[in-house]
């Protein structure tokens, strides 16, 4: 069964954000992880049912110091978790998608990962992910 | 106990999407509602934990063809459920916000809404809701 697991958050200062969240929620993230291969610091803030994951660049080549770039603060990806992600991509790949990576690869959260580009779901980037490490 | 009820999203073509969707988790929306006070056509999709609600505009004039225009599809707006609306709103009154409507406000799937503009909340439109009609 596939579930919204989380909801990706493009940030320029994750201290503010937080903040902000703390305020909303009543409570700020339960943890902070920076992931290096994407190029981000991410905070996580658990909203009852699905997690927020705000995501700050870790330096101006990072994707989403491209994406604030084009698009500023906001709303910057969907990620659903499956429980088989090698099975999933190659479901995916059956229907005509093309994933974003040639393998699903370690993401935040001690999960793998694989995106589909916007352009191929009506301008939402998707993630998909599966958890592999219960320890992170 | 507040908590992430839907993800709004923004389309041009609600069958395109809910097509695309149903390929991505397996099933497509159990229901559409046209809200015509906000200028929308709604589709809704379970996502395991919270739900999807895809906004197709009524009309040039709706909210949601301006975002369109300016943005084109993709992820439009975060809504979180709680328990009492109007103490919501004077909550956030009282830190400092200012909600979009004076008063809650009838929306799609039998509930009394609310947004935050994102100029307030770093980029994110934030929809408040409570169910108040299970018949809906």
């Amino acid at each position: 069964m596939i579930r919204l697991e989380h909801i990706g958050i493009a940030v320029r200062d994750a201290a503010a954000v937080a903040s902000l969240y703390e305020q909303l929620l009543g409570h700020g993230p339960y943890k902070a992880e920076t992931v290096e291969r994407e190029g981000v610091r991410t905070h996580f803030i658990q909203a009852g049912t699905a997690k927020l994951e705000l995501l700050e660049a870790l330096g101006p080549d990072s994707p989403v110091a491209k994406y604030l770039e084009r698009r500023g603060e906001g709303l910057h990806h969907l990620a659903f978790e499956v429980d088989d992600i090698h099975a999933e991509m190659q479901r995916l790949r059956d229907l005509g998608f093309t994933p974003l990576s040639d393998e699903p690869r370690p993401g935040a959260d001690g999960k793998l990962i694989f995106f589909l580009h916007p352009k191929q779901t009506h301008g939402v980037l998707v993630e998909f992910c599966q958890s592999v490490d219960a320890g992170s």
